[in-house]
């Protein structure tokens, strides 16, 4: 998907919403336990009673991996599902990847072309050679983390290089890669003060704002300070929407959650 | 596996080899595509050609993932063969993963638990809580990414930070993590005369090291500068011997590749 097709998304639905679909078997309502996939029907039912209020959809790959095969199969007919039904959405796989360069290219080929993703997750630590396998696909993104929403932020990402924090050098550093124009970061929501500084060096590029909902961000504040002209956000809810409910309602109570989120980020967009 | 036993079965052995499986079907001789899993033939054949040889094997998840549903059947193939016929085979999942908290704990629980893996690679950007779930685990090790082998080593992991490259960093401060003793590190073997200083920082921690062979590194200065008194190497070679051949005969030449690199490490360890 190309990032135009992205932003009049975000303009017709007025919404920059991203679900996140971390799915724990021990979470989910009891009775779809009983279903062949547990997994692929909870999706299913989120996806269909939230598409209209998402743009994006975020599976984190671990909680796929952690049930083996029959967690890939569930990730798989997920993707193909959004695919086929809502080709609007933006998918994301959350999968952290990032090795040398010829690993990356297997890991790009895996998420960009056999499973069909727009974009995947990916650290940067291994530099240059193990983000620009990813940066190569058109119209594929790839979202690197920059500025993480959890403690374990503060134990290298925000430690002084150069004079300036860490996340800080990795934006500037990608921008110089190979094709930099499909990069997208990662900037949690915690953390909303140091948008401004970021929108320095990253003046135009979208960011995918975990943190906001059960890691504590705030939705205004990170408008505020990280909101371009095409809006350059999309801000994911995981928890705080697909666990909305554990009983037979969960999907309709996770549309409801969706619906808040969207409600506000209509308002913000009027403005 | 505990420290111990691997530290028995190098000093048995008269051998620090870990062999990496990374697998492409383009690169394994032609005549094993007919085979109903032709990366668990491969393995299997390589594997019980050079048992004797390495102490440790290493996947690169990265391969397995590339081919979707087979690869995973194959990676946990490979995995319960080694479990089963060479349970004193030190195992790591070369997976590079790490994320927030209660999804490292998945992807701990995934290749720790489920597939049975001894180690698990892992990189440090998220920080402290990215990692100490893996570390929660019983005879368990988790190979924290410090100075990769790649050019890309040099974008990040070599700035400096607080005085000492970020890299000096990552081992400092992860010492002070709970379970500290179940860390061991990725250190590439291009950069030997990093060694001393790594030493100094971390003098007993097991390092893997990749790098040596299609990498470029070199065997002799890795040891004269890196090991220990309970050898605490691992060295990674992954296409020089598994590729030594393309014909049927591919894993008696993976054997003889094995073989030199054994005597080198035999004569270094009688020295």
């Amino acid at each position: 998907m190309t990032t135009e097709s992205l932003v009049l998304e975000i303009k017709k639905k007025q919404s920059f919403l991203c679900i996140g679909l971390d799915v724990d078997l021990d979470k989910i309502p009891k009775h779809l336990l009983q279903e062949e996939d547990p997994i692929f029907a909870f999706n299913k039912a989120i996806i269909d009673a939230t598409h209209h209020l998402a743009v994006a959809y975020k599976p984190n790959t671990a909680f796929y991996e952690a049930y083996g095969i029959k967690g890939w199969m569930s990730l798989e007919k997920t993707i193909a599902y959004l695919n086929s039904n809502y080709p609007e959405i933006f998918t994301i796989a959350d999968a952290k990847r990032g090795d040398i360069g010829n690993t990356s290219k297997m890991y790009a080929k895996a998420f960009f072309e056999d499973l069909g993703f727009d974009s995947v997750t990916v650290a940067p630590y291994m530099g240059k050679d193990s983000v620009e396998p990813f940066l190569s696909f058109k119209d594929k993104h790839t979202i690197l983390l920059a500025l993480t929403s959890n403690q374990g932020a503060f134990d290298f990402q925000t430690k002084k290089v150069n004079g300036d924090a860490l996340y800080n050098e990795v934006l500037r550093t990608s921008k110089t890669w190979e094709n930099a124009k499909n990069l997208m970061y990662v900037i949690g929501a915690t953390k909303a003060e140091y948008l401004s500084k970021i929108r320095e060096i990253i003046p135009d590029s979208f960011l995918l704002v975990p943190g906001v909902g059960a890691q504590g961000g705030n939705l205004k504040d990170v408008c505020k300070y990280g909101m371009t002209k095409n809006v350059g956000l999309l801000i994911n809810s995981s928890r705080g929407i697909i666990y909305a409910s554990s009983e037979k309602d969960f999907a309709k109570a996770a549309a409801g959650k969706a619906k808040e989120l969207q409600s506000q980020m209509q308002q913000i967009l009027s403005k």
